[in-house]
C-alpha cells in the first residue's frame, strides 16, 4: 500500500552496454541515465519547476519569470507560508537585526563553532511550544524525520515502526533508513494498527509514525485514539505536525495542543519552513530523547548548524505566534470561504477538515493543463499534484489560502475556474 | 576500516524489560535511552555544545555565554567560515535585500511555490564555477551527499561504490542509504583501489566516491590519478569539494579547478556553509545527471527549498569569490605562518598541506582538557575533535586560521599551547 507512494526508479531489464575503443564492453551511464528522464516525459510526470519571485508586503501577489518578456504579475495560490509570517515586520527586523549581530551562518556544526545563543534560545522556545523538556533544531523538517526516525530505530533493537500509508517521504525515508521492520497501516484506520499491534511480541519495541494534519488531503488524525492503542501496546509514538505548528492550539503548538494530546505523544516533530515561515525543522521531546538524538544522528550531527539569521527569523515568529491568534483565525476564515465558494459553484472540492483546499481533477495530464491556464491566462500560480506526491488517479490542485488572501481573490479564481471546467467539457456538480 | 568512523549504536544483549501493572511484560524504552547517553559518559565522548555568539564585523572575535555570568569575549579558531565571508559586507548587503524584496523564506519545495529567480541564478552561478552544463540545490551539504549518492545508485542497476575509508558521515550515509555494493579503499590508496575496481565485471557499474580535502588531516586527493583509474575502468567520479570550494582554484572552484581535473568529474559536490560563509549545498554535473537527481531524489523533492535571503547571500559570496583571490592569499599565508610558529615551538603539528592545521592529541579525555583551558583561561575558542569524527587514539585540536587571524593572535595561542602542553606534561619536539 505504501507502494503507491514510493519512487519508481528505472531498473531496466538489460543494462545498456557498448563496445569501447579497445574492444571492452562497457557500461553506457549516459544512456541509462536519458532512459530515466525518458520515462518522466512518457508518464507525464516530468517537472518543470515555475520560477518566481514573491513581493515582500505584497504576498501572495509575486512575479513570474517563466516564458515570458520580463517578469509578470501573478497570485500565488500555492505557498506554504501559510500565515504569511516569512513577509511578517517582527520576522524580517529579527533576521536582519542577526544578519548585522552575529553575520550570515554559523560556521560549523552544532558542536563544533556553530552553536550560537540563538540555536540555544530557540530549542527551549520550541520546548515550551510543545510542553516538553526539550527540542532539537534541524536543518529541515525532511532532516528531522530521516534522522530521527533511523537513529531512534536503531537505538531501539528489534524495534518495528507501524507507519500510516499516508506518511510524507521523509518519514518513510527514515524508517527505510533505519533498516527496521515496517509495518503500514491504512491511513487513519484505528482497527487496522491495532490488529498489526497485536500481532507482534510484546517484548518488541515499538514505534507509531504518523502525521497530524495530512497535507495533500487536509484530514486530521485521530490522535487520542492512536495514543490509547500505543498505551494498550506499550509503544513509542511519533508525530509530524509540520502542516498543523502554528496553525492549530492556542499558541500554535498544532493539533496536539489544540486536541490536549502532546503529553501523551513521545516525539513531536514540525518544520519552520511553512506556518513559522522560513526554514529548518525540530523535534521536541523528553530530555532523555532528545540527548539520544542529538548524540547519536549523524544527520544532525555532520552538518552546518541552521543560519542564526534564520533562527532569528523563526524565534520572533514562534514568540509572535503564541500571542497572537489572529493569524489562524484569519486562515481558517479564508480557508471555510473558498471551500464554500467552490461548492456552491460546483467545483469537486475535497472533504479537507483543515486550512488546506484540495480541488479533485483525478487525471495528471489534466491537472497540469488547468495549472497551465491559470498561470499563462489568469496569473494564478497553482501547482498540479501528481504522483508520487499522491496516489495515480487523484491528481489534483491544492489551494492554501490564508490571512493575506481577499474575498475578491477568491472570487477571482473561483470564477476562473468554473470557466475553465467548462472549457475543458468536466463536469460542475450544482448544490443541491 | 570504514568501521571506525561509523556511529556505534548501543545493541543491548538483553532488553530491558519490567513487569507492568497488568502483570505484562513491557519494554522499558527509558532505561534503553538512559543506557545509549551512559555510554557516552564513560568513553569521554559525551559532547556539550558551546554556547556562542559571533560579532558581526569582529570575527574571529565572538561571545561565549558558556558558564560564565553574562557573555564573555573569546577568539575562535575553529569556524568553517574560513574566509570570514559570513561578514562580508557583499554578502550581507545582498541578503539584506532579498529580505526586504523577496521575504524570510521560499514557502514551498523547488516544484511547489518555492523555485525562485534568485534559486535559477545560483544553479547557473555554481554550474559555471565548475564548467559544468547544471548545479542543483539542496539544503545542506550533507543533503547533497545523502541524496545524490543514493539515488544515483538506485538508478544504477547493480552498481558498486568504491569509497575512501575516510569519507565524511554524509557520503556514507547516501552510500548505505542506496543500499547497493561498496568496496572501501585505504585513504588515498590507488594500488588498493585499483585491485578493487579490478576485481568487478566489467558490465558492473562503477563509481568512485571520494573528497579532495580530507578536513579533519589536511591532506589532499590525487585527483588525476583517480580519474585514470576511473577511465580504466569505466566508473563514474564522485568528488566531495566542500573543504577547498571557495578556497583553491583561481575562481574558488576547488582542487578540481586548481588541478584542472574538473572535466574529469562526473559530479562535483559542495557546501554553501564553509568558505561561501552561508549555508546550503549543491551538486554540479552535466545536465542529465541533475535532471536525474532533480526528479527522482526524494531528499531533493520532498523539502522546503533554500530561503531566497541564503541564496542571495551565496550568490554574492560566489561571484565576489570567483574574481577576487585576496581572501584565498591571506588564507593560504596565515595557514603557512600559524603551522611554521606551532612546529618551531615544537608542538606536534600534522602534516597537512591546506589550510587546516590539525594538532594532535592521541587522548579524548586530554583533548578535551586542553581545549576547556583554551577557553576558560585564554579565551581561545578551538572544539576538540574526537571519535566517531576521527578515529580512536587520534583525537586532536583543529586550527581553521583565516584572513582575519592576526600574527598577535597566533603568537598569543602558540604561547598558551606550550604553556598547556608543560603544565600537562606533554612532550615538546624542539626543532633540530
Ligand atoms: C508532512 C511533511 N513532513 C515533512 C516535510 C518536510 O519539511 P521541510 O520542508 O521543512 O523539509 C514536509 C514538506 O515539505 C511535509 O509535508
Ligand atoms: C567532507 C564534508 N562533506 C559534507 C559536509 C556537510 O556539509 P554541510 O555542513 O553543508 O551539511 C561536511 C561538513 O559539514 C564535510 O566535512
Amino acid at each position: 500500500m505504501a507502494k503507491r507512494r514510493s519512487l519508481h526508479y528505472v531498473t531496466p531489464q538489460k543494462l545498456p552496454l557498448t563496445g569501447g575503443a579497445d574492444g571492452q564492453t562497457r557500461v553506457n551511464y549516459d544512456q541509462i541515465f536519458d532512459e530515466a528522464i525518458d520515462r518522466l516525459h512518457t508518464e507525464g510526470r516530468y517537472r518543470v519547476f515555475i520560477d518566481i519571485m514573491r513581493n515582500k508586503g505584497a504576498f501572495p501577489n509575486a512575479r513570474c519569470f517563466h516564458g515570458h518578456n520580463g517578469p509578470k504579475p501573478i497570485t500565488v495560490w500555492c505557498s506554504n507560508d501559510y500565515l504569511a509570517m516569512g513577509q511578517h515586520p517582527k520576522v524580517i527586523e529579527a533576521m536582519e537585526n542577526a544578519l548585522h549581530d552575529v553575520g550570515a551562518g554559523s560556521g560549523g556544526t552544532r558542536n563544533i563553532g556553530g552553536n550560537t545563543h540563538l540555536h540555544v534560545e530557540l530549542e527551549q522556545e520550541l520546548a515550551d511550544l510543545h510542553g516538553k523538556d526539550g527540542a532539537l533544531l534541524f536543518t529541515s523538517g525532511y532532516v528531522s524525520n530521516d534522522a530521527t526516525l533511523s537513529t531512534l530505530a536503531k537505538l531501539l533493537p528489534g524495534c518495528v515502526i507501524f507507519s500510516d500509508e499516508l506518511n510524507h517521504a521523509s518519514m518513510i525515508a527514515g524508517i527505510r533508513n533505519s533498516g527496521c521492520e515496517k509495518r503500514v497501516f491504512r491511513h487513519n484506520d484505528l482497527e487496522h494498527l491495532e490488529e498489526l499491534l497485536s500481532a507482534e511480541d510484546e517484548a518488541t519495541p515499538k514505534l507509531i509514525a504518523f502525521e497530524s494534519v495530512y497535507s495533500m488531503d487536509g484530514d486530521v488524525a485521530p490522535v487520542h485514539a492512536i495514543c490509547d492503542l500505543a498505551e494498550k501496546y506499550n509503544a513509542l509514538t511519533y508525530v509530524d505536525e509540520v502542516h498543523a505548528v502554528g496553525m492549530y492550539g492556542k499558541r500554535g503548538g498544532g493539533i496536539t495542543e489544540r486536541d490536549e494530546a502532546a503529553d501523551r505523544i513521545d516525539i513531536i516533530e514540525g518544520t519552520l519552513g511553512k506556518a513559522f515561515g522560513v526554514m529548518g525543522g525540530y523535534i521536541a521531546a523528553d530530555t532523555r530523547v532528545i540527548d539520544c538524538i542529538r548524540s547519536y544522528a549523524p544527520g544532525f550531527i555532520f552538518t552546518t548548524s541552521l543560519s542564526p539569521v534564520l533562527v532569528a527569523g523563526v524565534l520572533a515568529a514562534v514568540r509572535h505566534l503564541k500571542g497572537s491568534s489572529e493569524e489562524r483565525d484569519a486562515q481558517q476564515a479564508a480557508a471555510a470561504s473558498l471551500k464554500a465558494k467552490m461548492r456552491e459553484a460546483g467545483l469537486p472540492v475535497m472533504d479537507s477538515t483543515t486550512h488546506i483546499v484540495p480541488l479533485m481533477v483525478g487525471d495528471p495530464v489534466r491537472a497540469k493543463k488547468i495549472s497551465d491556464i491559470l498561470l499563462a491566462e489568469y496569473g494564478v500560480y497553482v501547482q498540479p499534484i501528481n504522483f508520487p506526491t499522491v496516489p495515480r488517479g487523484t491528481e489534483r490542485l491544492r489551494f492554501t489560502p490564508g490571512p493575506t488572501h481577499s474575498e475578491a481573490m477568491m472570487d477571482e479564481l473561483v470564477a476562473a475556474l468554473v470557466e475553465i471546467w467548462d472549457r475543458m467539457d468536466m463536469e460542475l456538480r450544482k448544490a443541491a
